[in-house]
């Protein structure tokens, strides 16, 4: 039983991780931090939050266990704010979809003050952002991604993992760094190719989006993501992301060389290959 | 009113021409062609086709409309031998997804006997494929490109249209050069970039696909295809395809170097051109 929740960023996210705590009475106190306390007010008016407020110390001073939930990099930059305010004991976790640059950097704040801190990552989200679409089921069945390091004790890894546990979803442990290669190829890089897709489908032939069939709104559909979220994701993982790229065009070469070949057999091959990949996804 | 309807390759796209023919009193006979008798039982045995035959010419002779509706390269192998067979004044259409290759060799064959042929596209269908999953409605609300050259006559050309719009489809017309540019930037390109990145991600970090959230799926969802199907059709259109992937490699190229300048308002800019280019497509 958590005494106090504090929830820095109370969008999609973070007013998920509010609204499944208080239905699943896992907080004795929600606060939520947030800059502006009109945009906090709903979650107040509904009861998800116990108070609102726009001053970082205030907010997480009396905390035991804080949620980062703002942007990827504003998480990096929160981070010795928070280091500074919070209570000794208090735990620290975040939701960044990166995980070396924020791992990285509580580490090095942890040298002058040792708190506990637990990188996560929710694979759990939406197109769509911000309070308003924030559910108390959001996380049922989700995975959650937890980063811990040589450093990171026992205890604060297995709150962190307990209260992901305790919002439906399933934990799985990653090194920071294996953790941003792999959301870089299956999360990351599928959005950059998709917008490249949807930007060059009209360079090939002006008018090719006009007879884009179904197949081609499911692979761009994550084109339409926010561009606010997604340029913060995408710099804050720049180098694994580059090294994605660079493999996925040469993935994407063997099959053109297969293909400029002619050799049909060669060809079916690869693509039964890639086939039954892709259907242990199903 | 069709007086005989021969449809060759009784499969998703055949069959449901059969089935929506049928179903709108479009013909009064519709005979089915197919290498396998066993295979085109079931439409027969529904009521779909009045009979069913392997011998492409006996199956053609009668017919006032011949659709081809095996795969791709199939289409272009029957032409020559429908060309023999087929009746004076038939009208002969299909359902290649590329369409270069198969006008031009109609056009060659136009030139000994003068049979009126015009290409279409139905852009329906699905990973599936078979008779099986065949449906009266699979056209209903979907595009048909029809591509007619300078060569087409124009009675030809209106009974095609025709007898799409009276499936419950939309026609449009393109060139066979136009619609093979844009197969490949809104089909076959992005089902060539799903089987890369699903062949990529593997090679990035191997547990990455036990991750993989529904972004992921949605984005290679196509890379389930079959692969003989696809097989084909990337042949067929090898030239438009290595065309597109030259302007995909651009588009994702001229991404990457603002990824890698670190310009956050470069970055979001270009996503937020994307993001209205791709919200047109909803």
């Amino acid at each position: 039983m958590i005494r106090q929740l504090a929830i820095v960023g109370v969008g999609l996210l973070g007013g998920s991780v509010a609204k499944a705590a208080r239905a699943g009475g896992l907080a004795r106190r929600i606060v939520g931090v947030g800059r502006d306390l009109e945009r906090l007010r709903p979650a107040v008016d509904d009861g998800t939050l116990d108070s609102a407020v726009t001053d970082l110390g205030a907010g997480v001073r009396e905390a035991d266990v804080i949620l980062l939930a703002a942007p990827v990099l504003a998480i990096e930059g929160l981070l010795e704010r928070v280091w500074g305010a919070a209570a000794d004991g208090a735990l620290i976790t975040d939701v960044g979809s990166t995980k070396r640059n924020i791992v990285r950097a509580a580490e090095r704040l942890a040298v002058t003050r040792p708190l506990a801190f637990v990188g996560s990552h929710p694979l759990a989200g939406s197109e769509q952002a911000g309070y308003r679409v924030a559910r108390a089921d959001l996380f049922r069945g989700a995975t959650v991604v937890v980063t811990p390091t040589e450093k990171t004790e026992l205890a604060a890894l297995k709150t962190t993992t307990g209260l992901w546990e305790a919002l439906g979803a399933r934990v799985t442990s990653l090194d920071p760094e294996t953790h941003d290669r792999t959301v870089a190829a299956i999360s990351h890089l599928p959005h950059l190719i998709a917008c490249a897709l949807v930007d060059g489908a009209g360079r090939v032939e002006p008018g090719a989006l006009e007879l884009a069939a179904r197949g081609f709104r499911d692979t761009t559909r994550i084109a339409g993501g926010d561009p606010d979220m997604w340029t913060e994701i995408f710099l804050a993982n720049r180098d694994a992301l580059s090294a994605g790229i660079e493999v996925f065009r040469q993935a994407l070469g063997d099959l053109q060389r297969v293909i400029e070949s002619g050799r049909a057999d060669a060809l079916r091959a690869e693509l039964a290959r890639i086939k039954a990949i892709r259907e242990q996804l199903r």
